[in-house]
């Protein structure tokens, strides 16, 4: 008998007949001699629409209440699929947050799990139960609900997953596993089977879909393996796990791009001590995160500094910078939403040199200007002109020889 | 410093802007030096889309599981409340039923209320919050949460007046008060001030609407003072309190009708004992309520068995009447959708002789045939063919000289 933990993204619970189909696969990997324990998202746009009523009563408010609120979208889905189980011959149980229980900290709307006590499931489980628990939803010391924030779902079926010592836990979602490149502008693309935590964090982190960033860090945290799965297919998904020896010689594993950063470029800056930080200060204040930052140091003292932030922070950062360089009287700020961010990833590329030139020659050969550039260990990233993303993409792909490597 | 119970039905929070008008009127209460504890149904209709979905999804069941979807209604429009009051700059609090706690048993979908521990609430009161509970629900001794059924949110706010030591209990709907007769087809109607418990009880069952009677008898057991009250206005409502000796000087308090019946008639029935208890227990247990019965046993021991039934349990009741008839000989059975009850209730009956003769004879005299009788010590129906309802009920009003008398 071996246990999974399963989690069913929004896109599988959207309608009723969804949900009977999700009751049935769920039956079937019980009937496979599994214990089974589901973690359900909310349907498709309950969670918006949710928000949409909190910020019509209370705008900006995102307290104790509000998780009040917004809990009720994932309390509807794990009734009905636990009620949909129970109509086709088997024992299925509701868990909210409060009665599994799941800890939290009381950072309402964006809590961070502590502890999760699994007697009370492990109890069902022993039972014959099939265990259905509210993702993102916990509770505090004062016995307020919380809700663990954006990707929230994903971060309870791992730490579930952990606390239950799963053999593994399957992340389903309309996506078939994580692939070479996105099989939509790719035609050559293919699914990776196996992954380390490292490369999809940088995956996620760069654009690729299906999982939340904070999962897998959650996952590489304590070792839990990860399936990332269709809930409408019945192929293989893409296993993420620690890092094997065979993974490294994969130099390249795959392409990824990020069409929601703008740019904003800060030029003919006067060379005094300080001025960049007031700019990065000033939009961590603010909540908005950078990403790539490029200063180039011209003559006489004179710089430009260039850096990226999400397309939604467009305005607020641009007025913020703006407001700064007008201030050390810098020549100019232009903004640009016309760009995107390409990368590579790969464990292999700690051990080969030459992987990043090899990449800006492609890119060269085919006429595709390079704005910027950030590098990590395993990851290169660049930003281009976004109409050149699709023709990138595919230009990465070949030169680096991902199709047919499944890894 | 006084304590107020104040519940909103599912007509004050259907949208979001009535749902400010609550916050506004709650804190009107809050500012004439009250403490408030709030009680708040689901949205109207959104009880019936839940069970709806509940029905779609597994038929019938009505366990554990379906408790845990229907509470979202209550849970989504306390959230709301509460922020909508927030927002107003007063503080707001939350209580789910588990976290009151409401004990109650374990009846899923019909859990009767054991008992409130009222201390979480009362530190609150105690530091200046606005208690905004979810009404219609509670936690049963394994931490599963329950519904109370139809009306339960009624009964959680006059338990909760009870347990709090509430000065009274407001009942807030669309209606204004309970009137003498219903004001759309009778004129003359008058609001009635004050009302006893047990004449408030044959209200409500005779027809009357603005409250439940599993709350009306809660609240004489517990001597709860109700104000019936709408949220729409500022009217002055009735209060439904114990009774006094005022009281008795009013022989007949209104006049109610109800077009929910149907009636049965068992025609020629052999005289052999049980026959009448074959049937009324076969409809028990199908769960058919019976409300009116008259035997009339003719020459020879020939007899005719007349009921009333719901109009929605009319069908499963007569094939149940009928399949029994066929069996003992009865000549036949008729179903009757096209009848109404009307009642006179009043207090002082019970030391007034002639009222049930007086309003016979009034019906006679407007040539309104009566089919059938039942009597309590405090009320007097009859059942008559459904298109004479409006002119028995004016009738009947105005014998018993009920406007301008508003007690």
């Amino acid at each position: 008998m071996s246990l999974v933990v399963q989690k069913y993204g929004a896109s599988a619970v959207t309608g009723l007949d969804q949900i009977k189909d999700i009751a049935k696969r769920i039956i079937d990997s019980y009937n496979s001699k599994h214990d089974v324990v589901v973690v359900v998202s909310a349907k498709a746009g309950e969670t918006n629409r949710l928000i949409e009523m909190a910020n019509y009563v209370c705008p900006g408010q995102e307290g104790r209440d509000y998780d009040v609120l917004i809990s009720t979208g994932e309390q509807l889905t794990v009734a009905l699929l636990a009620m949909a189980i129970t109509s086709m011959g088997y024992n299925a149980k509701t868990y909210l947050g409060w009665q599994v229980p799941i800890n939290t900290n009381s950072l309402h709307a964006k809590a961070s799990i502590e502890n999760i006590n699994p007697d009370n499931i492990l109890h069902d489980l022993k039972r014959g139960v099939i265990a259905i628990v509210a993702g993102f939803q916990g509770i505090d010391t004062k016995g307020n609900i919380t809700t663990l924030g954006r990707g929230g779902g994903d971060v309870s079926a791992v730490a579930l997953a952990d606390v239950l010592h799963a053999d593994h836990c399957e992340l389903y979602s309309d996506v078939e596993g994580i692939f070479t490149a996105d099989p939509i502008i790719c035609e050559e693309s293919c699914k990776i089977k196996k992954i380390s935590y490292d490369e999809m964090i940088e995956f996620a982190s760069q654009g690729a879909r299906g999982i939340q960033i904070r999962a897998i860090e959650y996952a590489k945290r304590h070792d839990v393996k990860i399936y990332v799965r269709s809930s409408f297919t019945n192929a293989d998904g893409t296993l993420i796990t620690r890092e094997d020896s065979s993974m490294e010689n994969v130099v390249v594993s795959g392409v990824v791009y990020d069409k929601n950063e703008a740019k904003i470029a800060v030029m003919g800056v006067p060379d005094k001590p300080g001025t960049a930080a007031r700019i990065f200060v000033a939009l961590a204040d603010n909540d908005i995160s950078v990403d790539m930052i490029v200063q180039n140091v011209g003559q006489s003292g004179i710089s430009d500094i260039t850096f990226t932030v999400s397309k939604t922070d467009l305005d607020k950062a641009y007025q913020l910078t703006k407001s700064i360089a007008d201030d050390v009287q810098a020549r100019e700020v232009i903004a640009d939403k016309n760009i995107c961010k390409v990368s590579i990833v790969g464990l292999g590329m700690r051990n080969h040199a030459g992987i990043a030139s090899k990449m800006f020659s492609a890119l060269a050969f085919n006429n595709i200007n390079i704005q910027m550039i950030s590098t990590s260990e395993i990851k290169v990233s660049v930003a281009i002109e976004e109409k050149y993303t699709e023709l990138a993409v595919r230009v990465l792909h070949e030169v680096f020889k991902l199709s047919g490597s499944t890894n």
